[in-house]
């Protein structure tokens, strides 16, 4: 009775699982981590949007709810993602979803047919990938080019690899893990691409309102790009609500109709009470969310500057995201790395300071040459950044000082 | 750009859907209506549960939690299942879902090919079947004929349509619509048919504690069946939480690790705070969950005693779900009826008496010849049920009396 569906071979998982799991192992001996592989925030929920939803609770909002979503959240949130990106949404236009992550899977099986291919990046969230080889889809992956105001697509790359089969483009501004961010040019680049070869593009803005500096632009709000993308809207990040599972797709109505159609078949609708608390979080007092900024912020500089500090560490410092993608190819070499996995678990076991390397986003593209690992700052108070920073200092300078010996 | 995936073409919902939009429009210009249509409970969630959720909402129980949910609700459930069905789970064979609902796409995805023969009830719930077309399979249909003691499987009826590609059986005792309860002679029948044909069950429970008389069996209990059935078990029905969205699927380890990376890949994991009311319900004060029962139990006596005063009805009262499933074949004659939609608007417009037919819960199977209702006395209180038997005991005794004549 061990012969499961053969579709299971194509479909992949989140790696970073068991980095949290050997950092949880190490710890269990006894040890020290920094825990800086979290793509999670150690950060409470603001008690405004818990108390929406305990009253709604208490009132009762504990039995169904439409497919789509409760129809006040909708309104307010095709309201304020309106404003926010110079944009015109209404109701139709939105389908609350149990988290960002549903809004991946509902993409791809609403858009690609079989051999379809789907450009998407790569380092990336490695659910992209996962989800275009499990229904049957080419999986199309483009890399990024580092440059002197941080990481770029690699237009070549995307050229080199589209043709008259590709379908889909996964956009992801503000991007994990790499925090990679668009210049307006890029921007457009992208939106012609997709109307040129008549893409469905999905933007993936689930760091779209974690910024320090400037601000966030949607590519639906280019002109002739409404009609060919697909927002993936979540709570998670802005309101410290990961564990809620409470996000949103924002696309044209009669897609949308397709989405709540899956979501009739998939999990009946979202639950009703937290919903409330999402209207609260869009609409009442905002300075939960720009407390979350605050402290994110002073994680991101001491980080950063602990980082920079060491010379065999190169790494650009986004103004989006909570994670950084240092270079650390020069230390690789000098610690003799046989892996990043090896170089990983060497890391820890001598530091304590635990991350994820670029092979837990995505598998690698051909002739990579550089090295990177993620830095998470979300899941880290600035004390224990500090203590982990001075650790990795040490050990990792006994290896460069070697090499300039 | 309104070309969608072809897959769609093959995705089903649940019609019902449209008997309740009829219903809030109607009751929109102004008329009363009895919305025995609705499968939801308009009982409110026991308030231990509510305050178990909101306590570890407030002790920061707002981040991610694993894929496959918390472990002390894994190990609470598993003793639970295990001790009410007299099997033996542990944690591993538990995998927490966002209701119990996703165990339906994610068993047929885990265990069923394109091509494979899947066999499910019907008159059943819609969504069997729409997930089996979804993905590829031989949707085989199962009826179930009247008897004394009420409704049976058509045994028949499955042994036609199983043949060497059959690889899946989806049974649902305590059935929605129908109210259908096996014999332990019926029971052990599927089971010997599942071991005979190596078929994987997903054994549907989830009216198992919504029951009046009697106790409630798992096929997973007889012996050769833990091994290859899925128990879609969720808290929706037993402790009114239908919108909590929190459910399970229990069932062997090994498949049980192929749920939890679907659950990575669809929505990474469920509600975190929620989990915490859901071991409150488990463990906790049982009142509310009785006082369930006994108001569903006085709303069933209610309904069932009004529509067999009525000559046109025979109806019989099941000691589970809450539902009543009566065959109106004559009735149907008798009003001239054009089709199963005729009847119910016009019973609809006639008497403010809103229900579902037998052709919301899968296409009707060839040669059906009797004509069926359901009614559901999960959202509307004694008095309402006595008001809206009252209308349809006139209009309806209108076109017997015309006959008798």
């Amino acid at each position: 009775m061990t012969e499961f569906a053969y579709r299971l071979k194509s479909l992949g998982t989140e790696t970073a699982f068991t980095v949290s799991l050997d950092a949880t192992e190490f710890a269990a001996q006894g040890n020290k981590v920094y825990p800086f592989h979290l793509g999670d925030l150690d950060l409470p929920t603001p008690p405004n949007i818990m108390e929406a939803a305990v009253k709604a609770m208490r009132d009762g909002k504990t039995g169904y709810n439409p497919a789509a979503g409760i129809p006040q959240l909708r309104d307010t949130l095709a309201e304020v993602v309106s404003a926010e990106r110079g944009i015109s949404y209404g109701r139709n236009n939105v389908v609350i979803q149990p988290g960002g992550k549903p809004v991946i899977s509902k993409f791809i099986q609403a858009l690609m047919n079989p051999g379809d291919g789907v450009l998407y990046p790569n380092p990336g969230y490695p659910i992209y990938e996962s989800q275009i080889n499990y229904h049957g889809g080419q999986a199309l992956p483009y890399g990024y080019i580092p440059a002197a105001e941080g990481f770029k697509i690699d237009r070549g790359q995307v050229e080199d690899r589209i043709d008259s089969q590709t379908r889909l483009f996964i956009y992801n501004n503000y991007q994990n893990p790499i925090g990679a961010e668009s210049d307006s040019g890029e921007m457009e680049w992208v939106a012609e691409l997709a109307q040129k070869n008549n893409l469905w593009v999905l933007s993936d803005e689930a760091y779209f309102r974690i910024r320090y500096m400037g601000e966030s632009q949607s590519i639906a709000s280019l002109p002739g790009m409404q009609e060919r993308t697909v927002i993936l809207y979540t709570f998670s990040k802005t309101y410290a609500m990961t564990g809620w599972r409470l996000g949103a797709a924002i696309g044209p109505a009669d897609l949308m109709k397709v989405f709540a159609k899956l979501n009739v078949n998939d999990e009946s609708c979202t639950n009703h009470f937290i919903q409330y608390g999402g209207i609260e979080a869009l609409t009442g007092d905002q300075s939960g969310a720009e407390d979350l900024i605050t402290e994110l912020k002073l994680r991101r500089d001491a980080l950063a500057l602990h980082l920079n500090e060491m010379d065999c560490i190169n790494c650009y410092i986004p103004d989006s995201t909570f994670y950084l993608f240092p270079d650390v190819t020069e230390l690789y070499h000098a610690m003799e790395a046989s892996s990043y996995e090896d170089f990983r678990s060497r890391v820890l076991r001598e530091t304590g300071v635990s991350f994820c390397t670029r092979e837990h986003f995505g598998t690698p593209i051909e002739n990579e040459g550089r090295k990177y690992i993620r830095f998470a700052y979300s899941g880290i108070p600035v004390d224990e950044i500090e203590a982990g920073m001075a650790r990795l200092k040490d050990y990792w300078d006994s290896f460069t000082s070697v090499e300039t010996v």
